[in-house]
């Protein structure tokens, strides 16, 4: 039996005051294994409860190795795979559904959601706003809206287009990941933390948020605001819901 | 006096299996001479009817060193360009307007629509909708959304911003062609196959899909689903059609 | 006392024909001293009135200069980063809010707005419209419509993807300036020109035309066509006004 809530490897972004601005997590775990959290506990310094811990080259090689010998092949090969990252990596460990406490947290939670892994009002993602920051989401990824004025003066220097798609605390869920079996005709509409279940359409005039969603198989034409699933078979038409 | 529909050299993106995700068509060319099939019909094991053949290297030489010959410049240009390229070749004949039948030939009616060769409701489209695969268009280009879970890992960890506008059978128009005279405030709201008039204003309420469009000039500020083609100075509205 | 409108440094695209597509200025100044001006008149040939001067290399690094030695480093550290560029650089003089009489001169007028230090209705935009030419907005920058197909046939031999957002003659705001302190859900809906006072928010259905905007804080869930501005804690919803 586990006594974990979830766990999840990542990597992300961050700003030049070194503060997180988004993790994207490939693949979270819902309720996992004890022993999956106790072969490393040591290496990577967790001290029990809900925790965000930044990994070295070193720790995750260890992850890696650690993974392999108990058995969890899967899980080893996506630390292998971190071993290349160029960018922060973070393992995060909720022992409980509290309310998030910090960035990674968040995220994940957001995650879990749009991995289908817990429905909408399943879980606690009370005082998560704060946790977000606002980002300029843009095709060179997330910049802090601070020191996007100088990356901007730069890029047209250079001539490159760095476009920016949204100014928001909510990225695009596409970004993160397409659950299997759907069709979104904007992306920008869908932000990350909806759950769309297999079979789910959102055309053009659909709008789904965080903690929303549908069950599938079913057509959304309108708004899903936060709180708000839909059962299969549901179709939304284009009005506010 | 032609006796074949149209023809086409394109080239196109394929998933791990080898399947055709779509073709783009610079140049179609709607009841093309014959002597312009027949010229190659040998080379590239054209045995007549609707086909979409792959090229290799050197079978795109031939064209244009067999097209130069029969004075063929403008279509010839097109074969030299195509040496060049980087992804799978296809020349797809279609001696007749029966329904498609492959993803290239589908893809090949949906530029003859929006490069304004044939109008709305006036070719046949009848079991295009299988031909369409599901696809993650990226900013890396058409990805097999079965194949996207790890390219979006590997460009997360490079630090790279792999983004995902929308999850659908039909593409962008734009990404395609843009005919001369138009303006499309939001380009995710054009699908191929949409026919845009000189003069045609999408605004960033207007949607039009597949076979459907407006003669121009005129504003479209509301929805023209499939089937719907509305004539010169007809501006509509931000209601559903 | 200032003699001058306004005065910026900026860089931008041409078309094949050499006319100005669009011009991005990072740091445009309202009301410039007088002696900002002065001190490079005769090294950029400015003969007085409003006008926008193509300046080399040479000038760029004179203007840098002499704007140090003047004292105005601020204005000095932007001509420093302007050596750097690889493309045309532009200065834009304002004399007077005369009707603006080139490309360079109307985008200056645009940024003016969208960087805040003029509220709509309050300068000059009469014939604006066709000094702004048509654009394909893509993934690449801004290219001549004409010049489109070309370069999306050379993008697609090569596995590139050459994207288009838009065919408009106007730009999207965030790509040139996003100001302090706003959300924007989708990028696509916020022209440039448009003005976005501190705590303002768009959300998917908000629209926000050039010449246009809210003082803020407030949230805009409707269209704010030219010409109109919204007073603080103005919420606009999701009617057209």
């Amino acid at each position: 039996m586990s006594h974990y809530f979830a766990i999840a490897l990542g990597c992300g972004s961050k700003n030049h005051d070194d503060n997180w601005l988004e993790v994207y997590y490939p693949d979270p775990t819902l309720n996992p294994d004890s022993r999956l959290i106790e072969v490393i506990r040591e290496e990577i310094g967790y001290l029990g409860g809900n925790a965000a811990i930044e990994l070295t080259y070193r720790q995750i090689q260890h992850l890696a190795r650690e993974w392999r010998d108990a058995g969890y092949e899967h899980e080893a090969s996506y630390a292998v795979a971190f071993q290349e990252s160029q960018r922060p990596v973070v393992i995060t460990v909720l022992e409980t559904d509290a309310e998030p406490a910090s960035t990674p947290e968040a995220y994940l939670k957001l995650h879990l959601l749009s991995h289908r892994l817990v429905k909408p009002n399943a879980i606690t993602l009370a005082g998560i706003a704060p946790l977000l920051p606002t980002i300029a989401w843009t095709s060179e990824g997330a910049v802090d809206p601070d020191e996007l004025g100088e990356r901007q003066m730069l890029a047209q220097l250079e001539g490159r287009t760095l476009s920016v798609r949204s100014v928001d605390s909510f990225p695009q869920m596409a970004d993160y990941i397409v659950p299997s079996g759907v069709h979104i005709a904007d992306t920008a509409r869908v932000r990350l933390g909806a759950y769309l279940g297999e079979g789910t359409t959102v055309m053009p005039t659909g709008f789904i948020d965080f903690n929303a969603g549908a069950q599938g198989p079913g057509i959304i034409e309108g708004r899903l605001a936060a709180g708000v699933f839909v059962d299969q078979g549901t179709n939304i038409s284009d009005d506010p819901s």
